[in-house]
């Protein structure tokens, strides 16, 4: 067996975790799905060999992609999210008292099946009463769909292979169709340091579909570069200066990454992407 | 020739850099010093086969080690580097016009050597007039020196080999001592996410000789994980509180990373840093 799952980036950088054990390969239509167990990591998914989750940290993606909306929008109710099959997303989601039912829209059935089997860490809440699991193309639902959303997550693979048209203008007009009015939405934009051409074309995109764009960033061990940015848009509420930090507080909810000053952190862009983003 | 200058931490994980030319390999009495050009990332410093600074993001670790102290002090004139011999924070403490003398104290003259020559990038501004370079020991020139500083800037390696002694309590009340009345200490701290006691011991060994102690954090393409830290130590400036933003502003300085935002939002502690270090 190998000893490193090695990933290799943009032929100039690779990151590697020392492999103990593989537990699964798979390949479905879209994509190889595999699960392997690390030596310091826990489990990985890997996605056409790109490393999507690794349970040492998948914490703060996955609190900040869904807690940051959650937090602005008055009162979620109703909550989708596009992608993430592995349930890291939902299981955040449904921290939220107010939340009713959070509907997870995945392309591949296969990611959901293995995530269930391996890593219930992420995945153990697409079984609770307020999931809903829909196996199929996300672009597909928000055209048709006519039910309506409060927070919508994209959470999404990178703008190649089955997540293209995520990444795309009419995608976007969909999403902001089927938000009610204090609507939220917002979606994993890629690495500002090795591609900044993600957030910035979904920057360009959000700005012409919505009145409040904006982007924030996390950290992560197991994506090139460690920090990676989300996009923020929505019909009208600012994503600090609509933010309340005592209601972070008053939740208390078990976190280990999000609070309230990080929320306010993760918008304080660093001028080389303020500049590229036309701030 | 080798394809990827890796670098492997704690055994666990692995981060590659694509090479291009090895350009130096030196060894000092204290360390193996090597200077490599990558595809991708411009040309790499290497202590001991760790990765110190790479031409591709070196300013984000040296804008943030360097302004967020010297934005804070009311007027820098004397600053001290311990470490750094690559010469990048001295370049952006020279920024500054206030500052009229930058000392740099780096215990391998080896380091310096290999940067002027390779990286002046980094190491051009240790030939400016307000430059001065010390070759020897920082712990002995701390104890010893007669000489008073605004700002001292710990510029180490791990802790561990020559670096050793600038993690302890007696550098620091040496540090204490030499600094002027509204002086500040900033160090290096390690990675949070994977070697968490490095910033945990530093921050108790502060909270012993400092009133005002605090942490905050950067991104790095080529440490592992990505996410490090440095600590802030005062004898009465508050990093956030007695900031000024609209300082930062005035001084239009050409930087790509810092500005009053991110030195905010550096600060934001994610939850479990916050509690590790007793918040």
């Amino acid at each position: 067996m190998k000893k490193w799952a090695d990933e290799e980036y943009q032929g100039i950088v690779r990151t590697g975790f020392r492999l103990k054990k593989k537990l699964f390969k798979g390949k479905s239509p879209f994509q190889s799905v595999e699960v392997v167990e690390t030596k310091g990591h826990g489990k990985l998914l890997l996605i056409d060999g790109m490393t999507m989750v690794s349970e040492r940290d998948e914490f703060v993606y996955h609190e900040m992609i869904a807690h940051v909306p959650l937090f602005l929008h008055p009162k979620p109710k109703n909550v989708l999210v596009i992608g993430g099959g592995d349930g890291g997303s939902v299981r955040e989601v449904l921290k939220h008292k107010s939340v009713e039912r959070c509907v997870l829209v995945e392309i591949d059935g296969l990611v959901v099946e293995a995530s269930k089997k391996f890593i219930p860490l992420t995945a153990s809440k697409l079984s609770d009463k307020r999931s809903v699991v829909r196996i199929e193309d996300g672009v597909k639902f928000v055209k048709e769909t006519h039910e309506r959303f409060d927070v919508i997550i994209v959470d999404s693979t990178e703008p190649f292979g089955p997540a293209k048209e995520l990444f795309g203008t009419g995608f976007y007009k969909d999403v902001r169709r089927i938000l009610t009015k204090d609507g939220i939405v917002v979606s994993q934009a890629g690495s500002p340091f090795y591609e900044i051409s993600t957030i910035q074309n979904l920057d360009r995109i959000l700005k012409k579909v919505f009145p409040v764009v904006d982007a924030y960033l996390f950290n992560n061990l197991t994506y090139p570069g460690g920090l990676w940015a989300f996009t923020y848009a929505s019909k009208g509420l600012r994503p600090v200066k609509d933010f309340s930090p005592a209601r972070v507080k008053a939740a208390k909810l078990p976190l280990k990454w999000y609070n309230a000053d990080v929320h306010a952190g993760a918008f304080a862009l660093p001028t080389f992407l303020g500049k590229a983003l036309g701030r």
